[in-house]
């Protein structure tokens, strides 16, 4: 999917709202348990009642690994039904990826080939060379951790190196690889203010922004410092949405969760 | 499996080689593509030839998740294996994860619980509590990326932070986090130098050590400035034995490549 598509679908849902589908079987209604695989029951659900609402689905890939061969099969599943009933969605498997050379090669095959996702999320640490494998893929977008939403995001990447913090440097240095049209970053939205700066070294590109919602951040502090001139905002929220209710009629209480959501930003964008 | 353990390991066999079961379908002799599970049987013949000679196997996990479902049953049949048949090894998912705390937590049940593991690599760009959810599996181990042998590795990792290089702060403060002593390091070979201040500050750490071989990182070298009280070290190849040769006689030839490395391994030893 470019970009220009992803955009375009922005303007027509008036909504720029990311679902994650982080699925614990601990956390699904209980009685899904009895289906042959609880997990994609469980995303169809959410998906059929939630994709007018949003503009991509995000998978984390760790709730699917931690199932083993039943949780590939999940995974494999819930991307081969979006993108076969869906396929207007940007899909983005959340997999925090990133290897020497040769092997990203082969992580990007696992997610753009194998599994036919839009978009990856990778991190920056082994740099360059680590990332440059996934930009190779035309049309698919490689979604690079800046600066996280969690506490230890203030660790290290928000140290300084010389006039400015690492995760800067992240951003900037990416820039010049090879292919950089592809990239997008993670922001999260814990501070706000930081969109300021974020947005004088990547105005125009798409910046996934989690912790909106159940981790604390505020959506209209977000967009203030954080929207482009093409929008490029991303914003996700994953627990807040899809366990809104342990009931049959789940799906429905998701949806009215993403519609919050959607009317918060179709007000932003209008 | 204890980290005494793994040193007993090591006195026994004189030996402190890690094998990296990188498995690409192209570069295995072809007469293998007929099995019904190439990958395994490709494994299950490396391993027969060499298990004496190392005391380590590292699947790196991006070459089984670029088969998909397949790939992740090979990795499964690879690991049952091992512990199967030679649990003296130590076993290492060469996966270099790292999220927010739960998922992380989801991501070290599929590497430690799932499929079943001695140890994880992880990446540190998301600090503290994305590491400590592995570390609290007890007797398991945590190998976190310090600094890396590729290229990128100097695009962050020696970047310098006040009065020391980025990788410097990611062993220091990673002592500090719950359940330190379950960690390791990763610690490429490129450059020998390094050790010494990377000795300095995680004197007793065990350093699992790419870059031997194929990346060429010179073995006296490492051991010279790389070597604990606790020995402390483990040399990683992949390329170098398990691709020795295409021919039917390839794991006879990888355990060659993999004697040659056990030889001087043994000489240092002694």
């Amino acid at each position: 999917m470019t970009t220009q598509e992803l955009v375009a679908q922005i303007q027509k849902k008036k909504s720029f709202l990311c679902i994650g589908l982080d699925v614990d079987l601990d956390k699904i209604p209980p009685y899904l348990l009895k289906e042959e695989d609880p997990i994609f029951a469980f995303n169809k659900a959410i998906i059929d009642a939630t994709h007018h609402l949003c503009v991509s689905y995000k998978p984390n890939i760790a709730f699917y690994e931690a199932y083993g061969l039943k949780g590939w099969k999940s995974l494999e599943k819930t991307i081969n039904y979006l993108n076969e009933n869906y396929p207007e969605i940007f899909t983005i498997a959340d997999a925090k990826r990133g290897d020497i050379g040769n092997t990203s090669t082969m992580y990007a095959k696992a997610f753009f080939k194998d599994l036919v996702f839009d978009s990856v999320t990778v991190a920056p640490y082994m740099g360059k060379d680590s990332v440059e494998p996934f930009l190779a893929f035309k049309d698919k977008h490689t979604i690079m951790l800046a600066l996280t939403s969690n506490e230890g995001a203030f660790d290290f990447q928000t140290k300084q190196i010389d006039d400015k913090e690492l995760y800067k440097h992240v951003l900037e240095t990416s820039k010049s690889w090879k292919n950089a049209k592809n990239l997008m970053y993670v922001v999260g939205a814990t501070k706000a203010e930081y969109f300021k700066e974020i947005r004088k070294i990547v105005p125009d590109s798409f910046l996934l922004v989690p912790g909106v919602g159940a981790q604390g951040g505020n959506l209209q502090e977000v967009c203030k410092y954080g929207l482009s001139k093409n929008i490029g905002l991303l914003i996700n929220s994953s627990r807040g949405i899809i366990y809104a209710s342990k009931e049959p009629n789940f799906a429905e209480e998701a949806a009215k969760k993403a519609l919050e959501l959607q009317v918060q930003m179709a007000a932003v964008l209008n």
